[in-house]
């Protein structure tokens, strides 16, 4: 369904004609996200205030035509591809930092300020926001709030469904409203605010963003313990974790990882049967304590050597393997299948070993790692032609299979988008999706907003 | 509206003769709560698992028949109050602590188990469940959970919003269903966990909680600051907050209530301007540098006097003027109005001036105290008489416009209830109330929850 002409009209009118485009160029360029699927939009918008957001969902909806938002497409499930056409509006454009104000902890920003400029911006003033996906120089913190995106800062300092205090916003009704607070606490009224984090912008666009900020510890210490196997280092976390000193880092690699990277030019990685990389974090006269206190736990069966970094090259080079590892990744899989599913952290000597297990039977190359802290594994299955693709996509439904049996879940920060979709009924029961379905259609009666993606 | 005799013989059949009656002992006893509303129920039934409740509400939306979860009846606002009649269900017999699992830092706990039952079983774990009211020896998760209720821990470890991982309920509909997970995160959906936390038991009872722990502290230092006025103590707030070491409890104390408490039977109650009760927490090795920190950041213009505890003693000495408070309030009025309204720390100096000044205007004793490092702060308007109570009311009207100007809200931790709905649309815009009356409708169609409370 082609974009009517009287919709057009409207949007040229709102945008402008240098923010609004029919033309194949953009078009082809807003079509495709990091997942690597691929769907046109019919017209590409580029917002750079709320009312315009408003006027374009107005006039959307008046159409029944789809609206797609758009941070910077780093998302890996498929979510900003307009699978069903309509407008993409990006927010890279509407991009200011409103207000940095540290007396209260908070800052208000538009969407499309990106994850690293925000935190630059916060570091003079001793402050930060948590949540740090590995992608925070190209990611957008409208994309950060509707993918509830994290990274190693996690295990310690939350989400940003813990890290957000309001929002402003437009439903798929085409209302404008504000919910959450400026405040650190409050109970008034039904949470809306977590309920727009992580809904993948299938209920409301986010055009503005009420951010809880962390005072940044002024001192880190990072460690690096390797293992003879998975099982030990698995069986590490679920000790670290257990004691009350929280690391701000506690990430886990496989050996199969290891050795690639150490075969893709990490020489210095070492060839071990797992390694965790942990951090703690803290003011100067704190750490040696905490240091202690997490190597004490990271001791047991199996630990082969921990070593802790005493300088910032030192530092540099105990997390040289991880730096490595997405590098070595591609060279040896164009066609990697990333997921990031996540499991109580006691589980996790099960869900490695199962997966192990899931390689073996399916003969297909996987290699774990990722933010053990929380549980949260990134399982990258890496097939290298048609067969071995065919053969991965079985594994895939096994590995959700077996998470799902160990009390896991299907994502921990990447979502659900396109390409979770399918599997949602494995992690939730029919009358909780019949509820979700609900409060979808609450927001966005006509279905216009994001279609296609995160309900099955 | 009676209860129907066939939806009788249901209930009957569902809990028991010896958990279900219609006689007026059980009604009575079950038709207030602290807020000290009334209003009869037509019947009492008190459950004991998941399956009683699903039949309750099933039976109830058949007849049309209002249903009130109660936990322990503690709340201020009059939200267990069933002003239209209809069931009281009272979760105090489903009351068992189902796991405790320090390894995944989580407990599954039935709603009816006391917050400080909780606390004590986990304390061998070495773990702690953040949320702290004052009233835990005799209040339910359920009902902490369904008030978001917090203590003065908030400030550092947040409120159930932020320590709750998945819950089981019932919605309005009658469908079982399970949201959340087990695991420390998750990106798998809409967050109908937080969504039901805050909702006052307007969306759907809560069976079943997966509560986020966290590692208790082995050590604590309590320090006591006085100040020459309000305003100092208020700027002192802010100081505080604007470094890096966030204090685990940062109370404020007004003159006004010092004063109370020094006259009824708080000797060792320091007469001065203002008092803060400032602590932190950590490993012992960690607490001199914490101490110095916030002791640095309370030093300021107007400081009078900072004094650390030593000893336990001297810590229960400290915190003698908050315990008297209490009690204080009552001798002077039995009716008090107890609010807690909340703005952004540095707002605080602001708001306490500002009631001041509404306390003279409409001539009512005001006391005002709290979790500073909020901004949340209880203001008690003590009427002594009926010319006096009518004056409060019209007082507390100016007080919510005030917070309001000030970028504050309603509550931070009693939440809406029966009380404050008449002042919703003073927080929150028309946009906003009508997106929450639509989610309300999603989950209980025909309003069969809790009906009067939270939204106006
Ligand atoms: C190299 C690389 C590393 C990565 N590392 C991590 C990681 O460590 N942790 C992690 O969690 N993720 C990671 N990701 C995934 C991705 O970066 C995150 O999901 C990120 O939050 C997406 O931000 P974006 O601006 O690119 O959003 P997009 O990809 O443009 O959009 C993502 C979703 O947000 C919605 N959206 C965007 N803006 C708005 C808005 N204003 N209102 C409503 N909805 C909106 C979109 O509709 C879409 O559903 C990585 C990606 C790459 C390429
Ligand atoms: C002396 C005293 C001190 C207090 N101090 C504090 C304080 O420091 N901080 C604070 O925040 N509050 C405080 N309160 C208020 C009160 O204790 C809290 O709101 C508490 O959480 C209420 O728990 P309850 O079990 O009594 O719930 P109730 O009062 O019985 O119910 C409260 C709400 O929860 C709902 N509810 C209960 N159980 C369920 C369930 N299973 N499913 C769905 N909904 C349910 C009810 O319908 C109602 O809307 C205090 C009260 C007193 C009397």
């Amino acid at each position: 369904m082609p974009v009517p002409a009287s919709l057009l009209d409207t949007l040229h009118a709102a945008f402008g004609d240098s923010a609004c485009s029919t033309r194949d160029a953009e078009r082809i360029a807003y079509a495709y996200d990091n997942s690597r699927r691929n769907a046109l939009p019919d017209a590409v918008v580029f917002a750079q205030d709320h009312a315009q957001i408003e006027a374009l969902i107005h006039a959307c909806r008046e159409h029944r035509v789809p609206v797609i938002a758009r941070g910077r497409g780093t998302n890996t499930t498929g979510a900003t591809v307009p699978v069903e056409g309509g407008v993409v509006v990006s927010f890279e454009r509407m991009n200011r930092i409103l207000s940095i104000d540290p007396d209260n902890r908070f800052a208000v920003v538009e969407p499309g300020v990106l994850n690293g400029d925000l935190q630059r911006a916060l570091a003079p003033h001793g402050f930060f926001w948590p949540p740090d996906p590995t992608s925070s120089p190209w990611c957008s913190i409208g994309g950060n709030l509707a993918c509830n995106s994290a990274g190693p800062r996690t295990v310690k300092y939350g989400s940003p469904r813990e890290n957000t205090l309001g929002l402003r916003a437009v439903a798929g009704t085409g209302e404008s409203f504000r919910c959450g607070t400026y405040t650190s606490k409050g109970a008034t009224g039904y949470d809306l605010t977590r309920l727009l984090i992580g809904s993948e912008g299938t209920l409301a666009l986010i055009t503005e963003a009420t951010l809880k900020l962390t005072p940044k510890p002024s001192s880190l210490r990072t460690l690096r313990a390797t293992y003879r196997d998975v099982s030990s280092a698995a069986h590490a976390v679920a000790r670290i974790m257990a004691q009350p000193v929280t690391p701000c880092a506690l990430e886990f690699i496989d050996d199969v990882a290891l050795k690639l990277a150490h075969d893709h030019g990490g020489g210095d990685v070492p060839l071990a049967g797992a390694m965790l990389m942990i951090e703690v974090d803290g003011e100067p006269e704190t750490l040696p304590s905490a240091v202690d206190a997490v190597s004490l736990a990271a001791h047991g069966e199996g630990l082969e050597e921990l070593r802790v970094a005493q300088t910032a090259e030192e530092t540099q080079a105990l997390w040289s393997a991880r730096k490595a590892l997405s590098p070595a990744q591609r060279t040896i899989s164009p066609n990697k299948i990333n997921e990031d599913v996540v499991v109580p952290v006691s589980h996790l000597p099960e869900l490695v070993n199962g997966i192990r297990e899931l390689s073996r039977k399916h003969d297909v190359l996987i290699v774990t790692f990722g933010h053990a802290g929380n549980g949260n594994l990134h399982v990258n299955l890496l097939p290298r032609d048609d067969a071995e693709r065919e053969r991965a996509h079985a594994c895939l439904a096994e590995v959700f299979a077996l998470v799902i049996s160990l009390q896991g879940t299907l994502s921990g920060e990447h979502g659900i988008g396109l390409v979770k979709r399918e599997f949602m009924p494995l992690a939730l029961e029919p009358a909780t999706l019949n509820l979700m379905r609900d409060v979808k259609a609450a927001f966005d009666p006509d279905g216009i907003l994001n279609p296609g993606k995160l309900l099955p």
